[in-house]
C-alpha cells in the first residue's frame, strides 16, 4: 500500500446529478480550485502524461490528484512516487464512471485549501465517463494513436464533451494507420472548439503545450 | 448504409439477467448456435481479428455476425464487404453494454438456422460488458499490446470472465514496454484457465490457432 490513501466511493443517492455538478463547480469557485476531468480508454497513457504534466507545472501551481479505478492503486502510488504532490486512490468497487456525488466525496478527502488545480483520472473507459457531469471545469481525453483516429466516429459522445484532445504515442505513428489529420477532421465534428494537442508521453514531447493550456486555464478560473 | 441491417437495442425490462442469460444459453444449445461474445478495449483489432477468424473458418461452419456499438455501422459493414458473412449491426443507443435481454433481440434478427456460430462484438469497454452475462456460451476479449501487460490487474472482472484471451498487435511489441510473460501471468491470477493467444491481426499470424480453438469449442457444443 505505500501509504497511498484509499477511498471506496459509495455508489450516488442523488437523482439530478447535472444540478449536482453544477453545485459543485460553483462551489469548486469559489474556493479557487480547478477540476480537470481526464478521461480515455484503458492503456491510453493517461497516468504517464499526467506525470508529465505535473512535473512541469508543480513549481507554478499546487497540484492534487485523484486516481479513479476500479479497484486497483497501482496509479496512485506511481503519481505520488513521480511527482510528489498528494495523490488518493478512488475505488469505485466495480462502476464504470465517476459522478458529481461521487467525486465530490473524493474531493472530500482533499485539502482543497492547498489546491489550484485537482485532476481526476477518471475510470478507463470512453463509453459511461461521457455521460456523467463530475462537476469538473473542463473535460479532457487522451486517445492514443494505436487505438486509431476513427475513434471519435465510433464514441461521439466523449468527443463531445471534451474540450482538449491529447493524442498520446505519436511515437509510434509510422507502425499505425492513423492519419493525426483525419482525427482532427473527426474531432471537429463532435466539438468544433476542441483542442487537439499531439504528445509523446514516454519521450515527453509536446506534454508542455498541453501543460501551458492547462496552467492558463487555471489562472484564468481563479483570476475571473 | 450499403444495406447492412441496423437495430436498435431496447433497455432490458428483465430484473432476473443470469436466469435470463441461462435460459437463451439453453435455448442456443438446442437449436446447435454457438454464441462466442468477444470484447475488448476500443480500438484493440476485434473487427479485424474477427475477419482474420472468419475467413479461416467459414468454409467449415457457418458463421453470422452482431456489431454492437453505440450509433455507428462501420463495423458490420466492414464484416460483411471482407468476408461475405451476414452481419448485423446493434446500436445500444449509449448504452455501455449488452445483456441477454438486449443479446437475444439482435438474435431474433438472425437465421438461427443457418448459423453454428454467431459472434457477438461487444462495446468496446474493458468495464460493463463484463458484469452482464450476455447467453454467449464462451466469452473471449482481445487485449492488444499498446494498452498494456498490467491491465488484468486493472480491470480484474473482464479477465475473470473470459477464457480466451487473444493479445494482438504482436507486430508492435517492440516498440512498447510489454511483457507476454508477465501478462500471462496476469491473466492467470485472475482466470487459472484462461487460454492466452498472441496474434497479429494485421498481418494475421497467430490467428489460425484462435480460429482452430474456436472450430473445436463450436463442433464440441454441437455434439455434446
Amino acid at each position: 500500500m505505500d501509504g497511498v490513501r484509499v477511498i471506496e466511493i459509495k455508489k450516488s443517492v442523488f437523482a439530478d446529478n447535472d444540478r449536482d455538478a453544477e453545485a459543485l463547480r460553483a462551489e469548486l469557485k469559489q474556493r479557487g480550485v480547478y477540476l480537470l476531468n481526464l478521461m480515455s480508454s484503458p492503456g491510453s497513457g493517461k497516468t504517464t502524461t499526467l506525470i508529465r504534466t505535473i512535473n512541469l507545472l508543480k513549481d507554478k501551481i499546487r497540484i492534487a490528484v485523484m486516481e479513479a479505478d476500479i479497484d486497483s492503486d497501482v496509479d496512485a502510488v506511481k503519481i505520488r512516487e513521480a511527482t510528489g504532490i498528494p495523490s488518493i486512490q478512488l475505488h469505485t468497487g466495480g462502476m464504470c464512471h465517476l459522478d458529481a456525488e461521487m467525486t465530490r466525496q473524493g474531493l472530500d478527502n482533499i485539502a482543497l485549501a492547498d489546491a489550484d488545480l485537482v485532476v481526476l483520472e477518471n475510470v478507463g473507459n470512453l463509453v459511461c465517463p461521457a455521460e456523467f457531469d463530475t462537476g469538473a471545469v473542463c473535460n479532457a481525453m487522451i486517445l492514443s494513436v494505436p487505438e486509431g483516429d476513427d475513434k471519435p466516429l465510433k464514441y461521439p459522445l466523449m468527443f463531445s464533451v471534451c474540450d482538449v484532445v491529447v493524442i498520446n504515442k505519436m511515437d509510434v505513428l509510422p507502425y499505425f494507420d492513423f492519419d493525426l489529420e483525419r482525427c482532427r477532421e473527426y474531432v471537429r465534428l463532435r466539438n468544433p472548439k476542441a483542442r487537439v494537442i499531439p504528445v509523446c508521453a514516454k519521450t515527453g514531447e509536446g506534454v508542455d503545450a498541453f501543460a501551458a493550456w492547462l496552467l492558463e486555464e487555471v489562472r484564468k478560473w481563479k483570476e475571473e
